[in-house]
């Protein structure tokens, strides 16, 4: 019999009502033949709420006892869905990340998932019920509870996919699927049918908000097909799949725009072999993810080193800055209201001349370019945060990807 | 190090300011030179507001997801005295049932605990830490989450007072301490300064609020002092303890009230050996608390059986009768609208004339005596609830246990 794993995220489950919409689509799966796992997120604003409860209670709450609070939020919902799911006469039981033994890193607020048990989930699942999982969620070896970090719920998703061998990983969302941009800013973006993994990676990586980067990494990895749909309707949504020949043809699939990104700059540190490396590995060690490197050798011993990070990392970043400093020498600035608008698609790695396009496009509605970086199938400018979604219409335009356009 | 155990109900935690509160007197232990573990109940209305969510989503949830459901509040609290005690410049840990090892019994919503493993929370404190416990819930073999019941965190106190040789527990409420009657209903009521396990135990049995019978039982068991006191200020209490010879003399130390019981009366089941223990056996597997029970032989063949039970357990209760009347034959009638009013103390083991000084001031009141019951140091008996408070009051001024009475 298939497995086919779904997952509901918060604004899919954020009421009563909406909890037994979510079941219906699980009962359908579970009656079309398939054994059927769920995930599910905190219902609607509850992770939000209770990281404003706990920064009432303390300014800088040790990261060990928010996972322990932000944990209950999944698992209110797991416990809903399988009451909803009683209520409408199927078997079900929830368990929490623990409870399946979603082992991970001790990384609290962002941690890695190591391995997942899965033999009391397939005990469930033989015995007829339908199972349901806490998503966002797991625990150490030692028993603490963890946090998968912004998104981890796909995390638990893709994962379970991939240990049950799922035929399909059914995200639910409230979008209709993955868009060639945000429409809330390019009215005229399109819905993508169908998506490579490495495409899905790197739009993600660059700010399309639905799927985390290292959920389709782990998808990736592991061949399971991600299906993001939307939770209000039966219409099929984007498939994020294997990359195919047809895919050669297409240079760009889509643009995605990164917000309030700060550049920091370590002024005057030494350069001499090791340096980089040390500042890179203490920021990583805060598991921040650090972009658009540049340095600058200014004279024989002395280095400038900038980089991007989220503004929402600064504050966890500047006291590693400030250790660092103080072994390096040196000084640091951060420049906010920066945006990064990036473009992906794999016919780039045939193709010439994008990056070309790109620029000029951005050139033609006078928005200044402060930093490129690439990769094979993408191509991302950093502009001022102003002109971001100036900079979002003006490629997707030019890359002819809007509903009117020949797909 | 001495072991202080302090336990924050609903009320003492119900906002982010209490909880501040709370964590000030953890903290104030601490400084004493206690080794502290502090345990927590759910916030304020939070398990109801659970209740309320759970029946919104399912008329009669099965019993195992609404512990998963319920267990989330105290987890919550935990997390946040946790913050609290670190922004106050504390070190501490929060641990859920289940990471103290605090195994139960599967019997979800009214669990049983049977061993606590110490070694973590023992870990914990010999680094200096406080340790924040979450009430009311455990852990089955299997790895389900259970709750304790009613009153739960209690026992979780108490279990914890006991496992770690605690110097006393320190229940912290909103009232000052147990009184010789409840003081919203009786204005003369007056704070008890000691009572021992076994008047506490009854006066709890009975319908004195602050402390469920078993967690009593358990203190007594392990001979560990309790000491329930006001959250709200310093002063001192009650403290539950042994048994002393001074206490031979209090006659009655106090009377309670059980309002919204419901007499269930089997008529016309056979009369012949073991058809008693079968009834019970059956209720008593559903873990409902039976009382008053009265058989009256019919003819050679038949008897009537009838028993209270509180109001709420009747929805529990009715599925069993219904079984019983199928295999022995006989109907049901279920009487609501009932009530208890007791009086406790442990000098009535020497002294007579209590049962009658009791009797009569519900005749002077004009009050109806529908049954009776006692124990070595207790005497209760059944009136219509509407005449319930009326009864308590005259009970209470017969034994003279108002504040301008010499105590």
């Amino acid at each position: 019999m298939g497995i086919v794993v779904q997952k509901f995220g918060g604004t899919s489950v954020a009421t009563p009502r909406k909890i037994h919409d979510a079941a219906r689509k699980v009962i359908a799966a579970k009656l079309a033949g398939k054994q059927v796992v769920v995930v599910v997120s905190a219902m609607g604003h509850t992770t939000d709420d209770l990281i404003n409860l706990a920064h009432g209670v303390c300014p800088n709450p040790p990261k060990r006892e928010l996972d322990q609070l932000l944990a209950t939020g999944e698992q209110v919902t797991i416990a809903l869905i399988a009451m909803a799911l009683h209520a409408q006469g199927h078997e079900a039981i929830s368990l929490t990340g623990g409870q399946i033994g979603l082992l991970t890193d001790s990384a609290h607020s962002k941690a890695r998932i190591r391995e997942i048990d899965k033999r009391r989930i397939q005990k469930e699942l033989a015995t007829g019920r339908i199972v349901i999982v806490a998503g966002f969620q797991g625990i150490t070896e030692k028993g603490d509870i963890t946090t998968l970090g912004r998104g981890g719920s796909n995390a638990t998703l893709v994962a379970l996919g991939a240990v049950l061998k799922a035929e399909v990983c059914e995200n639910y969302t409230d979008v209709d699927g993955i868009f060639t941009a945000d429409p809330r800013i390019v009215s005229d973006a399109r819905k993508i049918d169908r998506i490579s993994y490495d495409e899905m990676m790197e739009l993600s990586s660059v700010g399309a908000g639905v799927l985390q980067t290292r959920a389709v990494e782990f998808a990736r990895k592991y061949n399971v097909p991600i299906h993001v749909r939307n939770s209000a309707h039966e219409g099929p949504g984007t498939w994020i799949v294997a990359e195919t020949q047809a895919m050669e043809h297409i240079v760009v699939s889509g643009c995605a725009l990164k917000k309030d990104l700060t550049r920091v700059t370590l002024k005057n540190v030494p350069d001499r072999p090791g340096i980089v490396a040390r500042i890179f590995t203490a920021v990583a060690d805060e598991k921040i993810i650090v972009d658009d490197i540049i340095q600058n050798v200014l004279d024989d011993r002395t280095a400038n080193i900038s980089f991007t990070v989220e503004y929402g990392d600064v504050a966890d970043l500047q006291p590693v800055i400030e250790r660092l400093l103080a072994e390096l020498g040196g000084s640091a600035t951060y420049e906010k209201d920066l945006a990064r608008v990036s473009v992906v698609g794999v016919g780039m790695k045939q193709q010439t001349g994008v990056a070309g396009a790109m620029f000029r496009a951005l050139a033609d509605a006078k928005i200044n370019i402060q930093n490129i970086s690439t990769s094979e199938i993408r191509i991302s400018c950093i502009v001022a945060r102003k002109d971001a979604e100036k900079a979002l219409r003006a490629v997707h335009a030019a890359f002819n990807l809007g509903k009117k356009s020949p797909a």
